[in-house]
This record gives structure tokens, sequence and C-alpha cells, in this order.
């Protein structure tokens, strides 16, 4: 198959052998794939990724001296089925799926993994007990947003937002939008929002957020005092640089919870001393479970989630390198999809 | 009056003013006043404990440049009132004291202040209302560990422990001391405890530990695996040093909340992938309220909370220096006190 390939930490295009499904397997022909931040993260940190992974028992088992191909915010569709499969779904019916497999030596993640390859693929291999069924009248493309949009539930989940709560979602880029559809979801208000980019900030507001600001002019947490004073803070950190998480210690007010959705590689500093005097508490949190998974799938399907302003961008598989240049400096773009077809 | 006064960065011995009582506070001779890590941080960093505090909106206004005397762990007797005092408790009564004081300029603490001396002097400034009379048939040595012992309490508290979870207690100094009597407390088993010194690991079991370890010998999250695997691990972190809190996001199973109770004053380094990857929360907790300061003074004096073993010194203002110095290495000692009267 034709592939967008990681390869000596570098993307390129070559034809790959075409995976073969194993026991309990299908295998899908992938429609449309998002660029996630993470997918950046691996081609600059892939052997740190790696080693934090080993070291945090996080299934991304990936070697990064062998080809890797990316991708795990798909949308697929069944072409064919392996061994010991129960072909409840028939072939052509659209997929998505938590992009995990149980392989031979345990779970794997597809798309971070040598034997799993991902939707910068044409073909992949899915587990036939996690794919779910899209919707008839859905559109492939938010179908394959299903993923994203999940780690912005999962975020707000693990946030307990309680009624005397109000956020300030600090990073508008797919993390951050994710998380603004999701306070929407709950009917959270209001939502304070902050990027440096200004079709970012658009987007937020697209989604839902009752208050945007530049950082450059406001800082996200005086927003927030004007807003929902007397609240307490609850700051979605979405970005994942070093040094943020510090600024936002700094700016908290007391007893703010500080919710890290963004992902950052690298060391980071921060002054203990700031979140002892403020009691501030600091949840990280990643990825989603499988029922919220689904439940973003019928939520997409059904219009309470709104993800229709968020691909900005088509590519084929010559398009990757390109696009990864293109997110790199975020201003125009926020989700751009894969679709390996073309 | 006589006092251990903190006077550019050193402990000297001075007779200095005696503090007059203002509005709403009483004149109070310290009887026993405990020697804390954050005396000895102050000693330490006291320009930038002072601009953390300015940063966080802490109210420990000391200016480094003038004298202060430090001390807010203490136990006095009313010897005076100062004008508008309602005078319920008479002179002669013993108290204790969140060690706050209502200031011109607003809130200040109590041995953290120019104006308003701490117990390593022999008076000091009481606000009427938040005095609390010691029991007749309560040691006064035992009284002035309310404050400590409180810190203990309310770490437990937020900690939010529910009926799955289970503690590791990384450090037993007095602030890990305190708080592994606040979970015997609350009938909390099996509780895991670690400390490098044999002799504050033999006072972890006398105050009620299950399983103490030497980390020399044994990782704390070990000897938790081997006695509480199955449970959430609440790790409280005791020490406040730099890398500690690194070292417990490394070894921290997932979903771990980790309850920092320990005062690190200094620049932290963390790597933020490792609290992602496992879902890790993080909460800083200082002080208590005054509810639990109260409850703290009416469990110790019921014989609830296990204070006994904890005094292993007693000084004059003589002896403060001596002691800071025998704190910095902390094997033979847990909590001095100060006794001015000395």
């Amino acid at each position: 198959m034709r592939a967008t390939v990681m390869r000596g930490g570098r993307l390129v295009v070559d034809t790959v052998p075409d995976p073969e499904p194993g026991p309990g397997e299908v295998l899908a022909r992938t429609l449309a794939c998002g660029i996630c931040g993470s997918d950046l993260h691996a081609l600059r940190h892939a052997p740190a990724l790696a080693a934090a992974a080993r070291e945090s028992d996080v299934p991304f088992t990936l070697d990064p001296k062998r080809d890797v191909v990316l991708g795990h915010e798909f949308c697929a569709e069944i072409v064919d089925f392996g061994p010991d499969t129960a072909r409840v779904l028939r072939q052509g019916t659209r997929v998505v799926s938590v992009p995990l497999a149980a392989g031979t030596d345990g779970i794997e993640t597809i798309g971070f993994s040598n034997r799993y390859p991902g939707g910068y693929g044409e073909l992949m291999r899915l587990s036939e007990l996690l794919v779910l069924p899209v919707p008839d009248d859905l559109a492939t493309e938010h179908a394959a947003l299903t993923e994203p949009m999940a780690v912005g539930v999962h975020a707000v989940a693990k946030a307990g937002l309680g009624p005397d709560d109000a956020p300030v979602v600090v990073g508008c880029g797919p993390v951050g939008l994710a998380v603004i559809a999701a306070l929407r979801l709950r009917d959270v208000a209001p939502i304070v929002a902050a990027d440096f980019s200004p079709a970012r900030r658009a987007l937020a507001a697209r989604l839902g957020a009752h208050v945007v600001v530049d950082p450059e002019r406001e800082r996200a947490i005086e927003a927030w005092q004007r807003t929902a004073a007397g609240r307490r803070a609850v700051i979605f950190e979405c970005v994942g640089v070093p040094g943020l998480l510090d600024r936002i210690m700094r700016d908290a007010p007391r007893e703010a919870r500080v919710v890290v959705a963004g992902v950052c590689m690298e060391d980071d500093r921060i002054r203990p001393v700031l979140g002892i005097n403020k009691e501030l508490s600091i949840q990280f949190v990643l990825g989603y479970t499988p029922t919220e998974f689904a439940d973003t799938l019928r939520d997409i399907a059904e219009g309470r989630l709104s993800v229709a302003p968020l691909v900005t961008g088509r590519v084929g598989v010559e398009g990757v390198a390109g696009a990864f240049e293109t997110l790199a400096s975020p201003d125009a773009h926020a989700k751009i999809l894969v679709e390996p077809w073309r």
C-alpha cells in the first residue's frame, strides 16, 4: 500500500507491505485520518516518546529505528476479515475505533506501533471488537474527528466540574477546541478561552467560547476574573510547551484546579511554592475511555458536539510532510485530514 | 523581652522591645513553641519566601532586612489585655491560636512578620478572637503541637481519601508524622511510610504506620504494591526537596494522587509526560482551616491524636541556633520546643 512513513526521523512516501489482519481483526481502508499534535511530537521526539511510554506503561510500542505509519484519528471502511471474526458489520461499513490493538506481545496503539500502521497509509488492521459503525448520515470527515473530540470530552470529565467552577481554556489548538466543545456539551458558562492566533480565536468563538482573548492584550486569568469572579477557576492547559505550567500556576487564583491536556514532552520547571501557597491542584489527563469514545461519536452524529469548523485542510500521502510544517506554525489550521486514497 | 531574633540571615539572642497588644489583642507569655521546617526555610531563604508570598497572596509579611522573631507553633498564657477586648478568658489561661493577626495593613502571620513576634520570644500579641483555651489536663508541650498536627489533619482532608485509596507517606519528619497520625485518626489502613532515618522510622511506627521502609532497601511504592495493590495510591510528599516530586511521579502507579505537603522553596524540575501518561493528579496543600485547628486541639486533648513521641528536645532562647543546626541533619530529632522562659 501507499503510505506516509516515519523513517529515520523524517516523513517519506513509499509503498510498504499491506497489513494482514490477524485473528479477531478486520482489514480496513482509510477514508480520512486527522493529523494530531502527538504525531508532530512523535516525529520530533520519537526516542523520548518511546522511552517515556516504557517508563510509564503506555502502549506506544514504536521502535523509532524501524518504519512507523502514524495516524490514530481515523474513519475507515471494512474491506476484509481475518480469521476468528464474527463479521457482524459487513464489508463496506464505515467505522471508527479507539486506536488500540491486542497484539501478540500485548496492547499496542495503532499509529504508534511498527506492527499496526495508522491512517497515514491506505490500509489498517483494526480489532473487530473495538470498531464502531458510523451512522449513515454522518460525514466521514466528521466521524474522523471522534478521536480528538473524545480527548476534550475526557479532559472535561476528569476536571470534575462542580456548579461553582468556571473554566479557562489556555490554547485553542485542536485539544483546546475539543475542550471548548465538550464544555458547551455540558452547558458550562462562561467559557473563557485564550490563544495568540486570530484564526484559532475565531474557531474558539464558533465552537462556543463566551469570552475569547488575545494573551498579548489581556491575560486569560484577567478575562476570567472580570467574568467569573467568586467561582473556582478550572484552567485547561491545552498547549504543552515548557514554562506554561509555571506561568499558569503563577497567574492562578487560590484553590484553582489545573487540567493538563497539552502534552509537553520536554522537562519542565515549576515553582512548587506557588502551588503550595495557593493550594492549587493539577490533574494530568490522557486519552479517553471506550465509553467516552462511543458517546463522542454519538454526540457528533446527533449534532450536540460541534465539529464542522475544525477541518481546515485535506492532503494525500504526498502532502503530509508539508502539512506537518504548516501545523508547526499554527495560525492557519486547526485539523488537517490525510486522505490516503487521493 | 528576651528573644531569639532573625537578623541579617542569622539567629541572635537579644533583648527587644516588648510587644504591645493593640485593639482586640491579648498579650501572652510564651510557654512553649515548636521549631518548624518553615522556620529553617525562612532563615535560609527569607527573601525568596517573602517574594513568593507576595506573588501568591500569602500573609507572610516579613521584611527580612529588619528583625523577625520566628515561631508559630506555640502554647502561651494570657498575661494582659489590649483595648477593646471582651476578656472572656482570664489572665493565666493557657491558650493556643492559629498564628494569624489582623494588623493595620491587613492579615499578618505571627512569627513571619516584623510587627507580630512569634514564640521564640517571651511575649506575643495574639488576637483575642482566635485564641482557644487549652484543657486543664493537657500538657503544655502537647498543646504546642496543635499547629503542626493540624497541618497533617488538613493534608489528609485535602487528599479526599475514598474507601479504595491507600496512602504512602514519603518522609517522616514532623509533617510526615502529623500525616500518619491524621491517617490513624481516620482509621485508614494500611499506612505505608518511608524515611532514610532509623529514628524517624521508629517514630512513624509509634505513631501508627503499618509498614515502614528504608528507601535505601526498598522503594516506598514497592512496599505499597506488596501491601495495597489494587487500590488507588495516595502519595503524601512530606519532604520538600527539589527532584523528589519528579521521582514520585516516576514511581507512582496509574491514576495516583500526589499530595504535596513538603515545602520546596527552590525551583523544581518535573517531566509532565510521566504525569500525562499515568493521569496523575497533584494536590498542593498549606496550613489548615480554623475548624481543623480547633478539632486538632480537641483530638489531642482527648487522646485520639498521638503526639507524645514527637517532642524530642527542649531549648531556651540561647539554644535555638544550635537546634536549627541539629534539625538540618534530621536523624536525632522530630520536634524541638523553644521555652523562652528557661
